[in-house]
C-alpha cells in the first residue's frame, strides 16, 4: 500500500501511535478522519485504521479501489468490523479510543454501536499529542514547503501597482504561490475555523474583528466568509500584511511578512521592531521543557511594556494566542497561550506570530515557523524580516 | 445586527425553520454550524442560535464583538445559556433538536449536558431539508454566482498553450475565477470531502479512483490531497474535463465543461453527445413531484441502452449519483441516486453530472446548475455545451 519512501516511516509513525495507545486507558484506537489516516499511512482513504495494545493493525479500506498490501481489508460499512476481526482471532476491545473531538456525533454514536460492549474514550487526544512532535521525516517535509513559501514571498515586491487592491494583490500572490506547487487547501482542525488561502490585511481592514480564532481578522469579500481581504485599495500610508497558504508537500509552514506603500507612522515602525524584538528574545529562550505559556507571557510583557498593549493581537478584538504548533493543520500542539499546559519538546514545529493592528495603518508583524531542536529552537522561514516598501 | 437586504430575509428563513421545528419532535432548535448560523443570520457568528416552538429566539455570540440588535446575547460559553434563557422566562426544552451530523461527538456532549434534562433529537435533518428548497433571495444569489462562472469559463479557450500541463492551466482558471469574484472557498458537508478550487481532469488521470465521493477522481498533486489535477501533460488527442468552483455569493453554481487537444476518439464524442442527450432527457422530465431516483435510472438507461455503462460516472471506479443539491454547499438535497428518497421540489436548486471516463483520453460530459421552478426546470449555468478545441 505505502509508497516506497514511506514504508519506514510507515514503521516509525506507527510507533509512535502504540506508544501512545499504551500509554492510554484504551485497548484499541480506531482512526476514522482523513489528517489522521495520511498521519499513520502516508495517504488518504475512506475507511477506519484499527489499532490495537497486542499489536494488531487493519487498515478497513472502503474507497478507492485497488489499495493492496497484507494489512488491507475491503469493506463496505463499519458494521462488517466485528466479524473481520473475529475471523482474525483478534479479541474485541474493552476499551476503545475514537476521534471524539473530529467525527461527528453521527458517526461515533454508529461506530459506538459497532463496539456495543466497549468503553469509548477519546482518541483524539492520543493524536493531538503524537503529532505534536514530528519526525525527521516531517521535519523534511516542512523544509521543502519552507523553501516554496520563501520563493513565492520573493516575487511580491515585484507584483504590487499602485491602484491595486489588497484582493488583486492576494490574487497574483495566490498564483505565485500554486506555481511554486502550493496545494491550495489549509487544514484547520475542526468545523469552526474556516479561510481560502490565507489572509492579506491592509489598512482599516486589518481592525475588523472576525468570528474566527485566528491571529487576525478582516472582514473579508463576503458575509459568507468574514475573514481577511475585502476588495479595500491599498492606499498610501499604509501596511499590507501577508499570511498565506504554506501548504506544498501535506505539511504546511505559516510565515507573515509586512509590506508598505508610501509613509507610515512611526508607531507602526516601532511595533514592528518590538515583534522582532519578541522573536528574538523568544528564539534565545525556547527549548524543551520550557512552558508554552511562558512563551506567550513574555512576548505580551515585550509588547505591554512597549506601551503597546493596545495594539497587540489585535486592536478592536486581540487574539488569545502569541504561537500554535503547526503540521498537517494549522492549530496543532503546542499552543502558545496564557492558560496552555503544554510543555515544549523536541520536534514541535510552531508559528510564532507577534503582530499588531495599528488602526488606519494595518497590521505590522513577522511570523515564522521554528522547529524545537534538542537545545533550542531553528527558524524555518528564512525571508527577510524587515517591512518591505512596494513602491 | 443585519444588513439591511437581509432583515425581511431573515423573517423569511426564519419561518422556514420554525415550520419546520413545529413539524418536527423538538421543542427547540441549536444551530451552531458556520453554515447553518449563516444561512439563518446572514452572516456568520461563532456562537449558536437558540429558536423554540414558542417563537422565542436568541442569538448568543461569542465572536466577533461589536454585534447589535434585540436578540443579541453575547456569550462566553454555552453553559450560561440555561440561566439566560431563564432570566427571559423561556421554559427549558423537553427535547432539544441539535446538529448532530456536523457537529463533534465532544461538542454535543458538552451541549447535552448545558441542556441535561432534554432529550437529544438530529436538527441535521431539519436543516437539510430546510435548505433543500431555495427562497427566491438565494435563487439570485446563485443566479449571480452562474453569470459571474460562465464570465470566467468564457476565458479558457484564449488560456491554453502548447505543453501546459494540467495543473499550470488550472492554474489560470483559478486566478481567472478569482478575478470574476470568486471566494474560493469549497465548502462541503461533513469533515470526509476535501478539495481546493475543484478538479480538472486530463488524459489517464481522470481515470484514477479517489477515496473522496466526488463524481470523479484524479491523483492529484500530492498524497495528502488525492482529487483532482496532477501535473501531467495535456497531449495531443485527450479531453480537459473543467469542474472549477463556482462560489461568488457564499452560494455555488457547480458546472463542468469539456475541452479538447488534436484529435479525439470516436467514443470520446459518442459518449459527450450521451451527456447532452442525459440533460436534454432529464430538462424534459424534471419537475416537482418527479423522484430523484426516478432521473438518476433514467440517465443511467440511457447510458445504458449507447453501450457507455463501462465508462458512466467513472471507469476504474464509479460514482453512485448522477447529481445533487446545490446551494450554500455542494452536497446538498435532493441526491440524484439509484436509493434516494428525495421527490422534486419547487426552489430545488440541483446540479446534474452525466459524465464519463474514457481510458486514454480522459473526462467527457456537462455538469450544469439547475432551478427546479413550479412545473419543470431552468438551466443557471449558460455557456455552450460542445466539446470546446483548445488548439
Amino acid at each position: 500500500m505505502f509508497s516506497s519512501q514511506f514504508k519506514s516511516e510507515a514503521l516509525v509513525r506507527y510507533n509512535k501511535i502504540f506508544k501512545a495507545l499504551q500509554a492510554s486507558d484504551a485497548d484499541a484506537l480506531l482512526i476514522n478522519t482523513n489528517v489522521n489516516i495520511y498521519y499513520t499511512a502516508g495517504l488518504i482513504f475512506s475507511g477506519y485504521i484499527y489499532l490495537d495494545k497486542s499489536g494488531n493493525l487493519f487498515y478497513f479500506v472502503k474507497r478507492p479501489v485497488g489499495l493492496q498490501g497484507e494489512l488491507v481489508v475491503y469493506i463496505r460499512k463499519p458494521e462488517e468490523i466485528p466479524a473481520l476481526l473475529q475471523e482474525a482471532d483478534v479479541p474485541m476491545p474493552k476499551r476503545i479510543a475514537l476521534e471524539l473531538d473530529y467525527t461527528s456525533y453521527s458517526d461515533i454514536t454508529r461506530i459506538a454501536h459497532v463496539f456495543k460492549d466497549a468503553e469509548i474514550t477519546n482518541g483524539s487526544t492520543i493524536m493531538r499529542n503524537v503529532r505534536a512532535t514530528k519526525t525527521p521525516y516531517e521535519v523534511e517535509k516542512i523544509r521543502i514547503s519552507a523553501a516554496r513559501h520563501e520563493a513565492a514571498y520573493g516575487h511580491i515586491e515585484a507584483m504590487y501597482e499602485e491602484g491595486m487592491t489588497d484582493f488583486e494583490l492576494q490574487i497574483e500572490i495566490e498564483r505565485r504561490l500554486r506555481m511554486e506547487g502550493c496545494l491550495g487547501i489549509f487544514r484547520v482542525a475542526g468545523p469552526s475555523m474556516e479561510v481560502f488561502m490565507g489572509s492579506l490585511l491592509s489598512g482599516n481592514n486589518a481592525d475588523v474583528p472576525s468570528p474566527y480564532d485566528f491571529a487576525l481578522g478582516g472582514s473579508g469579500l463576503d458575509e459568507s466568509l468574514p475573514i481577511g481581504c475585502n476588495g479595500t485599495l491599498i492606499k498610501q500610508g499604509s501596511t499590507v500584511m501577508v499570511d498565506l497558504c504554506g501548504n506544498f508537500t501535506g505539511y504546511m509552514t505559516d510565515m507573515s511578512r509586512t509590506f508598505s506603500v508610501g509613509q507610515i507612522p512611526e508607531l507602526a515602525h516601532r511595533a514592528h521592531a518590538t515583534s522582532r524584538n519578541i522573536h528574538e528574545t523568544l528564539r534565545a529562550m525556547a527549548r524543551p521543557g520550557v512552558a508554552a505559556a511562558e512563551m506567550y507571557n513574555t512576548a505580551y510583557d515585550i509588547a505591554a511594556k512597549a506601551g503597546l498593549s493596545d495594539y497587540f493581537m489585535g486592536h478592536t478584538q486581540h487574539a488569545g494566542f502569541i504561537g500554535h504548533g503547526v503540521g498537517i493543520e494549522i492549530n496543532e500542539l503546542p499552543v502558545l497561550a496564557p492558560r496552555s499546559r503544554d510543555i515544549l519538546a523536541e520536534g514541535n514545529i510552531i508559528a510564532i506570530e507577534p503582530k499588531f493592528v495599528i488602526p488606519g495603518t494595518g497590521a505590522v508583524g513577522v511570523e515564522n515557523t521554528y522547529l524545537v531542536t534538542g537545545n533550542g529552537i531553528e527558524c524555518l522561514t528564512n525571508f527577510k524580516e524587515e517591512i518591505i516598501p512596494l513602491d
